[in-house]
């Protein structure tokens, strides 16, 4: 008989990506595609290069136990309307029912960052351990939480959202609204809009001072590339201590673009968090780079379906 | 046939409380003795002193389904050798071995903080909600965490504890050692040793400015005690902005003798909060009042007990 196996999908504003995963969190078929992301329409379009993605994957439908899927937020969770941030022409777009539609079998959906956290849980950094934050550090920060064993979904499927927890009193002014979240410091385009305005790079376009490349500048010993990736590694040292002490965690996972850097990031952010972990009992924590690819959004998303009763209680 | 009850304990370091509950939360029977807290000694006395406020109860150990906990921390969770802070000589003290050999029946065991928010989850202002911090503002500032419905542990049994989460990049330093804590901002004592600092009560004795002397003094208007209110007030909001957005809470009920103050803390708290909240999906937590009152920590001890499948997931 026939190994069954799950229809990953990891949706992206730049790029789409879908797999086959099979029970272990094998990645055993892959395609990836640009998202067309038109900026306006009525969505049907990048709905339309996710299908034409899954046919040249080949799988048939009675291999199938489920889809699992990955999208950027925020949406309406469990329900699947997606309006992901860098994605203009889905708002309130139901992908969930959309795809059920399609293909008849069960889908479990959630965001991005949230499939990743599940992924580093279940076959990444925070294996065999229960109490875990699994963090996406890239255009923005993201993350989920893992607590007893189980992902923590709260009211509105938005948990582990780490990204806004609050870091400074006073400023800076974050896309939400609010004053002070992490994200506001410690994203990438927002470590090089620091940079850029205390001199870096001064007159460069914009495509030209991304977060990959103050990592590189960083490398080199630009000393302003330097200063940003300390101050981005105490804001995240200080929104990581309080997770772990508010959450009692095991491990904090972290993945994502700049994640990359290294000791330049995770240095700063190691001496920040013990400066601010003052209890026994928090004091084990380990803070590690996550432990899966690129490919973890699909290992997450399939293990919604893999395994519910840890990843999935909704429904 | 006899109804069966839970033997609910709550020890602090000036008082101990022993009841009676029943199913529905109801607290039957009660017993309050000072704790005779010796500064040192092997820890007996206090024990002692516990046994014989529960004889005066006189309940039939027939009738009792378990004994129910709650304790001051930090203790070893789910062992429950504790060693609360102001018990000098509970130090590793082996309280639920005690108690199980004492009444060879269950005993569940948790910090104080946490069983009032397990009472306020089953029967106070979380009623009927599944995503809940349960705070105590007094001495210290402590909590407890329901998620999906559950009592969320951690690794440690130390899940919930707000009063460590960062507010404050750069001070106070808190008595655990680390920089920035609600609880170094916002306990009583913290609130009004700031507030003696900037002139209140010059000269007072420590016993005549304790936090319920500041709350007086701010009712009747005195600048430096409204002050410090709004400080602490705002140190909340940001505490509880970073807890919400982080496990997408539904409702936070604060209890404890500040929470007393009402508008004085609530107000700015509500300020504080809504500026460090941008995220749709966090905006409609609500900030209330605890709705138990001095009894909730044998309510929530019960609980325990009663429902372990929620609140008891050890053993």
């Amino acid at each position: 008989m026939q190994q069954r196996v799950v229809l990953a999908i990891d949706i992206g504003g730049t790029k789409l990506a879908v797999g086959v995963v099979d029970g272990e969190g094998r990645v055993l078929d892959y395609r990836r595609a640009p998202n067309p992301n038109p900026p306006t329409g009525d969505g049907e379009s990048v709905l339309q290069s996710l299908f034409a993605l899954i046919d040249e994957l080949g799988v048939e439908r009675s291999e199938l136990l489920g889809i699992g899927v990955g999208c950027g937020g925020p949406m309406l969770w469990p329900s699947g309307e997606v309006s992901p941030l860098n994605i203009p022409t889905w708002r309130g777009f139901p992908l969930r029912a959309r795809l059920t539609e399609a293909f008849d079998l069960p889908v479990h959906i959630h965001n991005d960052a949230i499939c990743v956290a599940v992924a580093e849980h279940w076959r990444g950094a925070g294996m065999g351990v229960d109490n875990v934050l699994g963090m996406v550090v890239s255009t923005g920060v993201g993350g989920g939480l893992i607590l007893g064993g189980r992902l923590v979904n709260g009211a509105s499927g938005n948990a582990g959202h780490i990204g806004h927890a609050i870091v400074h009193e006073f400023e800076p002014l974050c896309r939400c609204g609010a004053i002070g979240c992490l994200e506001a410091i410690a994203s990438g385009p927002n470590i090089s809009a620091w940079a850029y305005a205390e001199g870096w790079r001064e007159g460069f376009p914009r495509e030209q001072r991304t977060g990959q490349d103050l990592v590189e500048d960083a490398r080199r010993g630009d000393r302003i590339a330097l200063a940003a990736m300390r101050r981005a590694g105490r804001a995240l040292g200080i929104g990581i201590a309080t997770a772990t002490v508010l959450c009692d965690l095991e491990v904090v996972a972290i993945g994502g673009g700049l994640s990359q850097a290294g000791p330049l990031l995770f240095d700063p952010l190691e001496i920040s968090l013990r400066e601010r972990i003052g209890l026994d009992y928090a004091s084990p924590v380990r803070v590690v780079p996550a432990g899966l690819g690129q490919e973890s959004g699909l290992v997450g998303a399939a293990a919604l379906v893999l395994h519910p009763e840890r990843y999935w209680s909704a429904d």
